[in-house]
């Protein structure tokens, strides 16, 4: 039986293509920034543009899917994942970036049916990198296979992850007693390039062997989770439990071992679940 | 009356881009680690080979200048800057990165006379981006000019900064509550790419706000100071006083206000300057 999703992925890949097209575009112009959360959760004109081009063409050819859009629930859509295929988008991973155009911004598109992962897509689309996972058949960055690290030692590991948009003095100290921690055991050391799915993606090259972060949401995770899985790597809760793509926490590692390690080290920020009821 | 050092920067820019070339092959082979002032202070027989290739050469060329490289310090030699031309040297910054093959690694080279920088040569390998300047004549990467941002307002800002690779719980401390201060001004976030270098070109660019950092070395700044003033950007030490290279502190801005704001929040971490005697 032929793959029932890969023409869905080959469409994905072209859409990421062209959205990262109207992202460069738009860094040549003046962004005007709006806020969401918090003074320093930024949205701007052209998260709202690719995420709407991007549903609107999918929406066109697979009328029956579902889908979760960063812009479209921060608009009052529902985040809830059911066991329909469902696209799971975020226009512009590192928003920030893109305001500041600090050069990591990337189109995440991950596609879920019965709740797995079927394959995902990260464009970085200022260093034209586009990094491809199918289940079962390994993921790749612009045709070239990955395969994470294997370090199996936390004291020689180099991680990546973020310091957040959360200004909540009681989230910020959390987030820095656990660098502290991790520093202390010690490791190698800590990276923040701005966008979760670029991070991850850095952790399938080999580059890093681990990310970790805690108040991200499905679509931060979605395109890239699959893209570690296939270059080899583990996803877990950041307790060290299974990986659940709802509950906005992740662990993304070169292997179980460190994983389970970076875990243990992690104090734990109360958050609110994708899915939860408003 | 032509400029007496443009044919040293010509010759700079020319032996950047060939120990840039050794950098990336060294990247396909295995990568045997050594470590310096602390298990995660690491050095490769590349960082050794690179600054003995730029040096030799140099001093075949220009015999009565001076170096100071950071390998050629590490081995026992001294780092007092005096008045003659001194090329400062960093084969690889970011050697952590290197060893990880995290993207970020530079060849930095400054020239110094009578104390002031001439001229500056940060050559990103893994990017494959040559930044320049010139005193006077501007900052440029791949040829093209860069201006800093200009932003004046700290709580619009992305700062770069690194965790550094001490490992003495109380400087971890420091520097984790220089950042909580940092974040809760607010500013828009923080980023790490794992080498001063780099992360000053970014603020060049424009791309970052500000970069700040202490702990690092005359080697780490010496190269990118110049590209940071001839963007445009100020230096200033942390303290927020007048920028001094072998301090071993910065703070690399888009526009002083930007700049004395970081100092006012950050508590300086004591430090043995590069001219100290042993």
């Amino acid at each position: 039986m032929a793959d029932p999703w890969q023409e869905c992925m080959d469409y994905a890949v072209a859409l990421a293509r062209k959205a990262g097209e109207i992202v460069r575009g738009a860094l040549k112009e003046e962004i005007s920034i709006m806020t969401k959360s918090s003074p320093v959760d930024l949205v701007t004109e052209t998260d709202q543009k690719v995420e709407n081009f991007i549903i609107s063409l999918i929406k066109e050819k697979y009328p029956s899917h579902s889908f979760i859009g960063e812009e479209s629930v921060a608009a009052g859509e529902g985040s809830v994942l059911t066991d329909n295929p469902t696209w799971i988008i975020d226009p512009i991973d590192g928003t920030t970036n893109f305001v500041h155009r600090f050069p990591f911004v990337a189109v995440s598109i991950g596609f879920v049916v019965n709740k797995k992962i079927e394959f995902g897509i990260v464009y970085s689309c200022i260093e034209d990198k586009m990094y491809t996972a199918r289940k079962g058949k390994g993921a790749f960055c612009n045709g070239q296979k990955l395969q994470v690290s294997g370090q199996e030692d936390i004291t020689k590991s180099l991680l990546v992850t973020e310091l957040g948009s959360n200004r909540d003095p009681e989230t910020i100290k959390i987030i820095l007693s656990n660098m502290e921690r991790l520093l202390s055991i010690p490791i190698h050391g800590i990276r923040a390039v701005g966008t979760a799915a670029v991070n991850m993606c850095l952790v399938a090259t080999g580059g890093a062997d681990a990310y970790y972060e805690m108040g991200i949401h499905c679509w931060d995770m979605a395109g890239a989770g699959i893209i570690i899985t296939e270059a080899g790597g583990v996803l877990l809760d950041a307790s060290g439990g299974p990986f659940d793509l709802m509950s906005r926490r992740i662990i993304a590692a070169s292997s179980r071992a460190v994983g389970e390690r970076i875990a243990k080290a992690l104090q734990i920020i109360p958050l609110k679940r994708d899915d939860a009821a408003n």
